[in-house]
C-alpha cells in the first residue's frame, strides 16, 4: 500500500460517485453547519463594535440583533423559492447564469469564491478562539493551531468526505442541544431573578465606556453590519438540493426551515443573555481572551462538564463549518471551469473523485489569509459577509428575472423582489460600515477575480480558434521521416533505439555529441566510429539491410539541444516536406536514489527539444528498464 | 539577457578553458590562502584549550606552537618531493591511486572531501569572528552572516573564478604585510620593554586559572592537536602544480616555500606576542567576543586605521580561504566521478565550465554544518584537521611506495617516510585528543563516505554489465510498429499527430479515453465518432489511403496510463514481435502562466507510460507551438 493510499484512501471509480440521498435530519448537519456556526461569531462581532460603549452598549444589542433576525426571515422566504425553482442546483452561479448572463454569473462566482475562502479562515479562527477560551494555555499557539486544523480539514477533504455523515451530525446536534439548553437556562434564571441574575462564573468585567462615546446611529449601523456575518451560509441548502431524497423540494425546504429557526433562536438567545449577564466581547489578542459564548456558558452553568461538552461541540461545529467551504468551493470552481472561465484542472476529478485543484487552492488562500491576519477572528470579520450578501443579491435579482420570464407568479416575484431589495440595501450598509476596516479589500478582489475569469475564458477561446482544424483532414507527406538517434556509446539501450528507428524509416542517423562533459573529457572518437562500423554497420550491410550512419557533432557549449536543433534545421532544408524524429534512449529507474546517480540528461534534452522544436520535429523517448 | 546570464555570466565554450599559467607571486594567493588563513584560527584554537589555566596558560603556548612549526617543516620537505614526482597533479587522490590502489585512493578522497567541507565552514565562521570582533554590533547575526557569505562565495564560484586573480592577491599580501608588521612591532616593543609591554588597547583580562588545573601533559597535547588546524591547506600547491608556468617544479616549490615560511612566521609571532601581551582566547558566543588576532592588533597598534585595514584583510583572507575549497572540492569530485565512484553529474562541466554539482553539494553540506554548529568556530575546530592529516598520511605513504618502486632514491624515500611517520603520529594524537569533542563524527563520516563511493562504483559496474550489448547488432523486427495516437478531440494538433503517425506505419489507431474528467463529465461520443468518420476517415478512404481507426477506451479511474498500458499489452499479445508507438500531442507553451491554464496531462501521461512501459513501447511527443 503506497503512502498515498494510506493518507488519501484507495482510488475510486467513476461509477462509485452516486452519493446516498439524504433527508432533512442529515441535511441540517450537512448543509447547516456554516449557517449555524455563524451564530458563534456573528453576535460577538456585533458586541465587539459596541465595546467603546462599555456596559451601556449591552442595552443596544437588541436593536442590532433584531434587524439581523428580520433579515434572516426574508432570506428564508426567498431561498424557499430558489429551492422550488431550481430543484437540481440553485447555486447563485447557476441562477445568475440562467437569468443574468455572463456578467451576473461571473460576479456571483467571484463573490461566492471570496466568501468561501473567508468562511474557512473565519470558521477556523473562531473555532480556535473557542478552544483557547476553554484552554487558555493554548492562547499563544493561535496561528499554528489554525493552520494545523486547516491542514487536517484539507487532508480529510482530499480523501473525500462522502462517508462522514455521522462526523457532522454528532457535533451539530450536540451543539444545538447544549447551547439552546444553556441559553434557555440563562434566560429562565434571568427572568426569575428579575433581570439581574447572578452568574455562576462571572464574565470578564466590562471596561467603562470611552468618554464621549454614545450609542450613535453610526455605531449601531456598524454593529449591525458586523452582526450580519451571522447569516453567511444560509444559501448552502439551495446549492445542494440535488443531494436530497424524494420529495426533494419538501426535504430541502424542511432543512432550510430547521436551520433558519435554530439560527434565529441562537441569535436571539445570545443577545438577550449577553444583555442580562453583562457579557461583552473581548480582544482575541489578549492572553485571557474568552469568547462571548464561553463567557455566557460559564455564567449560566459554570465551568463544569456541560461547559466543556458545549465548547467542544462548538469547536467541532466551527471547524466543520469551514468544511462546508471545502465542499462548496471546489464545486463552484468545477462549474466555472467547465464553462471555460477557470483553468481546466479545476474541472477534473482526482483519484478519490475529489476536485483536488479546488481543495488545494482553497487551502492555500485560506492559509494565506490566516497568516496575514494572525488567525484573529476580529480582524477577518470586516472582510466577511460582503461576498455573502453580494451572492444573495445577485441570486435574488436572478430570481426576479426568472419569475418575470416564467410569468403568472406575481406573489413569488414579489417575495424575491423584496429579498433583492433588502439584501442590496444590507450590502450597501455593510460595505459602507466596514469599508475602512477591510471591506475595500473585498471590493478590489471581487472585480479583479471577475476580470481574471474573463481573461481566462478569452485565452481559451483564442487557443481554440488557433487549434481549429481545416474542414477535412488532408495528408501532407508520405515519405517516412528522417530518424536521428541520440547515441552516446553502444549499449543494449542504444541497440533497441536503433532497431526501433529502422522499423520507422530507412533513413537513420546515429548522432554522437562530442565534448559534452567539458574540456577535460578524453574521448576516443576513432575507436567509437570503428566499433560502430564493425559491430553495427558492417553486419547489417552484409545482411542486405540499409545500415544507420554515425555522425559526430561537436557540442562546444556542452548543450545537447543546440547542436541537435541546428542539425534538424539543416535536414529540414535539405529534405523539405519530410518530418524529423529524434529518438532519445532513456533509462527507466525503479528507485528514487537512482536518479541521483544518473543525472537528467535525457529528460533535459527532451524538454529543450520540445521547447524549441520546429513544426516538423517529433521527440521519441525509448524507455529501457534497467 | 536572461537572469541566468546576469547572475552567472554568459556561457563558455570548451575551447575557452585554457587557463593562464601563473608564477609564484600569483601562486601564493591562489594556493596559499587556505594555509595562511589557518594562522588566524590555529593558534586561537590552541589558546582556547589552555583557557582553564588562565594567565598561566600563556607561558605554555610556546611549547604547543613549537612542535606545530616543526611539523610544518617536515610537511614542507615532504611536499617538495610530491611536486617533483607528480608535476601535473599531485593531489592525495592521484598519488594514492597510483601507489596504493582503490582503498587508499578512496580513503584519500573521503578524507579530502571531509576536510574541504570543514574548511569552508571553519574559514567562514572564523572570518565572521574577525568581523564581529571589529564590529561588535554584528555579533548577534553570526549565523546569518556566515550563511550570507557562503551564498556569495558559492554564486561567485558558479560564475567561475578564473578571472579573479587580483581579488585574491590584494587581500593576501595586505594580510601578510599588515600582520607581519603588527606582530613584528609587538615583539620589538616587548623586547624593548623587557618582556612586559604596555598595550595600546588592553586585551580582555584573563580569568584566573580554574582551581586544580595545571599544565598537565594531556592539556598540552590537546592544545597541540587544536593548533594543528593551522596546517590545513598546506597540500594545496601539490594539487595544482599544473597551473604553474615553466619551469613548473621550480615555480611550484618556490610558492610552497613562501607559504610555509610566512605561515611559520605568523604562528611564531602570534604565540610570542600572545604570551607577552597576555592575550588569551575568548568564547565566541559572548557578545564582547574578540578574536586573538583582533586583541593582538589592538594591543600593538590600537584601534586605528591600521587595525581596520588588517582586520578587513583578515576577513577577506578567511572568506577566500573558504574559496579554495570551492576550487578543490569540485575538482576532486570530478576525478572521483570520472573513475565511477561518484554520480556522473559531478564530472560534467556546466555552461560556465564549472563543475556545478560539486559546488552545489559543497555549499549545502557546509551550510548544514554552519547551521548545526551555530557558526561558532570553536565548536567546529575539533572536527577539523583530522581529514587533513589523514590526507597527509595517505599521500606520504603513497610517496614512500612511489620511491620504492622508482628505486635508487634513498634520500627522497627517507624524507617521505619520516613525513609519513610524523603525520601518522600526529593524526593519532589529534584523533585521541579531540575524540570526545567531535572527532568521532569524522571517524564515522570518512568510512561511511568510502563505503558510499564503493557502492556507487559497484552500482555503475552492475548497470554497465546489464547494458552491455551482444557482440554484433541484429535486426529483430522489420514491420512498422502499431501507432496509437492519444486523441481528445479533433484539432490542428491532433491532425498533425495523425499525419505523422501515417508516415510511420499503415496501422494507426486514434485512442479516445472516456470518463477522464470524472462522473459529471458529459461527452457526446456519438458526435465525436461521426465527426472522425466524416472529416478524417471518409476523405482518406476516398483518396485511396489507409485511414486511421478511432477507438473509445473507458478510463473508469480517470487515469490515462492504466487503460493505455492495458491496450498496449493486448496489442503486444496480438502482434508479437512488433513494437507499439504512442504519440502524445503536446502543446508547447511560451509563457509561464500558461502552465496554470493547461494542467500537465500530456507530461503526466508521458511520465507514467515511461515508468511502466514494456520492452516494445516507444513514447512519441508531438509538439505543437500554440
Amino acid at each position: 500500500m503506497s503512502w498515498r493510499s494510506l493518507v488519501f484512501g484507495r482510488r475510486l471509480a467513476n461509477r462509485e460517485s452516486q452519493a446516498r440521498r439524504i433527508g432533512w435530519f442529515e441535511g441540517v448537519p450537512a448543509m447547516g453547519l456554516d449557517g449555524l456556526g455563524s451564530s458563534a461569531y456573528g453576535p460577538e462581532a456585533a458586541l465587539a463594535v459596541l465595546l467603546p460603549l462599555g456596559a451601556a452598549g449591552l442595552g443596544s444589542i437588541g436593536w442590532v440583533i433584531a434587524p439581523v433576525i428580520a433579515l434572516l426571515g426574508i432570506l428564508y422566504l426567498s431561498y424557499r423559492q430558489v429551492i422550488l425553482a431550481y430543484p437540481s442546483n440553485g447555486g447563485a452561479y447557476t441562477v445568475a447564469q440562467a437569468n443574468l448572463g455572463e456578467r451576473g454569473a461571473l460576479l456571483a462566482a467571484a463573490a461566492l469564491m471570496t466568501d468561501y475562502v473567508l468562511n474557512v479562515a473565519v470558521g477556523i479562527s473562531a473555532g480556535v478562539g473557542a478552544l483557547t477560551s476553554a484552554v487558555p494555555a493554548l492562547h499563544a499557539y493561535t496561528l499554528p493551531l489554525c493552520l494545523g486544523i486547516l491542514v487536517l480539514v484539507a487532508v480529510a477533504n482530499l480523501r473525500g468526505t462522502r462517508e462522514a455523515g455521522w462526523l457532522f451530525a454528532l457535533p451539530t446536534y450536540l451543539f444545538l442541544a447544549s447551547f439552546l439548553f444553556i441559553l434557555g437556562l440563562a434566560l429562565v434564571r434571568a427572568t426569575a431573578s428579575g433581570g439581574a441574575p447572578a452568574p455562576v462564573v462571572a464574565p470578564a468585567p466590562l471596561a467603562a465606556g470611552t468618554a464621549g462615546a454614545a450609542a450613535g446611529w453610526w455605531l449601531l449601523v456598524r454593529a449591525f453590519a458586523a452582526g450580519c456575518t451571522a447569516m453567511t451560509g444560509v444559501e448552502a441548502v439551495s446549492n445542494g438540493v440535488s443531494a436530497f431524497r424524494e420529495p426533494v423540494v419538501r426535504e430541502a425546504r424542511r432543512t432550510l426551515t430547521v436551520i433558519c429557526a435554530a439560527l434565529a433562536l441562537l441569535l436571539a438567545g445570545v443577545a438577550l443573555a449577553a444583555a442580562h449577564y453583562q457579557v461583552g466581547a473581548m480582544d482575541q489578542t489578549r492572553g485571557d481572551y474568552q469568547s462571548v459564548l464561553s463567557q455566557l456558558a460559564g455564567a449560566a452553568v459554570g465551568r463544569g462538564a456541560l461547559y466543556h461538552v458545549a465548547m467542544t461541540s462548538l469547536l467541532a461545529v466551527l471547524c466543520l463549518s469551514a468544511n462546508t467551504s471545502f465542499v462548496g468551493f471546489p464545486r463552484v470552481c468545477q462549474l466555472v471551469a467547465r464553462d471555460g472561465y477557470l483553468p481546466r484542472p479545476f474541472a477534473q476529478a482526482d483519484r478519490r473523485l475529489v476536485f483536488s485543484a479546488g481543495v488545494t487552492f482553497l487551502t492555500l488562500t485560506a492559509g494565506a489569509l490566516l497568516v496575514a491576519f494572525g488567525g484573529i477572528t476580529d480582524r477577518l470579520i470586516p472582510l466577511f459577509a460582503i461576498g455573502a450578501f453580494l451572492t444573495f443579491s445577485v441570486s435574488q435579482i436572478g430570481m426576479v428575472v426568472h419569475w418575470r420570464r416564467a410569468g403568472g407568479e406575481p406573489r413569488r416575484l414579489a417575495i424575491n423582489a423584496v429579498g433583492a431589495a433588502v439584501t442590496l440595501a444590507a450590502l450597501a450598509v455593510i460595505t459602507a460600515a466596514k469599508f475602512v476596516q477591510g471591506a475595500w479589500l473585498v471590493l478590489l478582489a471581487v472585480p479583479a477575480i471577475v476580470l481574471l475569469l474573463r481573461a481566462t475564458n478569452r485565452y481559451y477561446a483564442r487557443q481554440a480558434a488557433r487549434l481549429a482544424p481545416d474542414a477535412t483532414f488532408a495528408v501532407e507527406e508520405h515519405d517516412p521521416p528522417t530518424v536521428l538517434v541520440a547515441y552516446e556509446e553502444r549499449t543494449r539501450m542504444s541497440d533497441r533505439a536503433l532497431r526501433f528507428a529502422m522499423t520507422l524509416s530507412p533513413d537513420v542517423v546515429a548522432i554522437h555529441l562530442t565534448g559534452l562533459s567539458g574540456p577535460d573529457e578524453e574521448e576516443d572518437l576513432a575507436r567509437l566510429r570503428a566499433a560502430f562500423e564493425r559491430d553495427i554497420a558492417a553486419p547489417l550491410t552484409a545482411a542486405g539491410e540499409t545500415a544507420p550512419r554515425l555522425m559526430m557533432v561537436p557540442a562546444p557549449y556542452r548543450e545537447i539541444d543546440g547542436p541537435l536543433l541546428e542539425l534538424v534545421a539543416k535536414i529540414d532544408a535539405a529534405t523539405p516536406g519530410r518530418s524529423v524524429a529524434i529518438i532519445i534512449p532513456e533509462l527507466v529507474l525503479r528507485r528514487w536514489w537512482e536518479r541521483l546517480l544518473h543525472g537528467r540528461r535525457a529528460a533535459r534534452l527532451r524538454d529543450q527539444l520540445m521547447a524549441h522544436a520546429g513544426p516538423r520535429l517529433m521527440v521519441v523517448s525509448s524507455p529501457w528498464r534497467a
